[in-house]
């Protein structure tokens, strides 16, 4: 059955890029240490089994229209890195970007659909497209914390990664107090990936 | 070898007690919930063990004045109570206290000093006391914000618990970048503990 879910990487104080994030530095200054447990090679057997885990359950992904602008960038994806980096493009999930104004032109294809009405019609469009696969809302903070205080997110797998960055984009910033349950935590040699159902809010 | 380990409870979203932190409520409305893995019962086997080992290595604690006037105070530490929650207090070890103005009187006895020239001489303070075992800085966020702003830090403990507070004590705020090393997780049902190795800041 399809759960809505809020997947990312975050540095140990709370933050899923660094400062100066732009066209030129998707993840902010230094906010590539967040996402060593994809990046850095060789990669380890962990953070593969998860990576691939994570791709293939994924029916459907939502995104804010900054995180979109960079995707769509210069230095964004393409057809060999996307939707869980280096997964096959060719079978990645469509994205619903969660924008006021969509873009008259982009970069790339027909794979990203535009929801002008909010973060709830998105889930509720992208978990028609999931099928009986996972949405994932993929990013950034501003859109998971947005859905996380509209009650529609399920289940939240946060990759935390050895890092204090200092100042960012925070997660979870203005989310109400939320009780979780611990289900699963996968240790690898860099980073803690660990996954909660969310019981209440 | 005498290590300088910040080790303290935290929830998702970075805070260390909740709002509203008083003599009344010294895990501030709601905190109680991050220290789950120590006060609900039964404990299991694997909390049992953290909270086992951490006092068994730890030779003297820091800790700041506010947090002292709540284990000082009418709901705080007693003879069954204190550092490691239910561990034997007649073996606990010495606790430094920093203040600008230490108390003229306190309820606990000689077990706790005051010391009024700053965190560096605390640490340096502890160490000499903790001979061979290592120094806990067990907090407030503030007093562990300082010592890592000082270079003081040299293993994170962190026991994450599963939930978000929404707001309260947070730890790491105004912490400059640091480079960290998993070194160890340890997953119970109730927290995910966490050591890392402070690399570079």
């Amino acid at each position: 059955m399809t759960k809505v879910i809020a997947d990312i990487s975050m540095s140990l104080d709370g933050f899923v890029a660094g400062v100066g994030v732009d066209l030129e530095h998707g993840l902010g200054i230094g906010g590539e240490g967040i996402h060593d447990w994809v990046l850095q090679r060789p990669r380890s057997d962990a953070d593969q089994a998860v990576l691939d885990r994570g791709f293939e359950e994924t029916g459907a992904v939502v995104m804010g229209r900054r995180l979109f602008d960079i995707v769509d960038g210069p230095h964004g994806w393409d057809d060999e890195v996307g939707y869980g980096h280096d997964q096959d493009q060719s079978v990645a999930p469509p994205c619903f970007v969660v924008t006021h104004n969509p873009p008259a032109h982009w970069r790339l294809g027909a794979r990203f659909r535009f929801v002008t009405d909010g973060v709830v019609a998105a889930v509720d469009r992208a978990r028609t497209a999931a099928g009986a696969k996972n949405v994932v809302i993929m990013g950034g903070a501003h859109v998971i914390n947005q859905c996380l205080t509209n009650g529609l997110v399920e289940e939240l797998r946060l990759h935390l990664s050895p890092l204090l960055m200092g100042g960012g984009a925070r997660l979870f910033d203005g989310v109400r107090p939320t009780a979780l349950r611990q289900r699963e935590v996968i240790v690898s040699p860099r980073a803690t990936h660990a996954t909660y159902d969310v019981v209440a809010s």
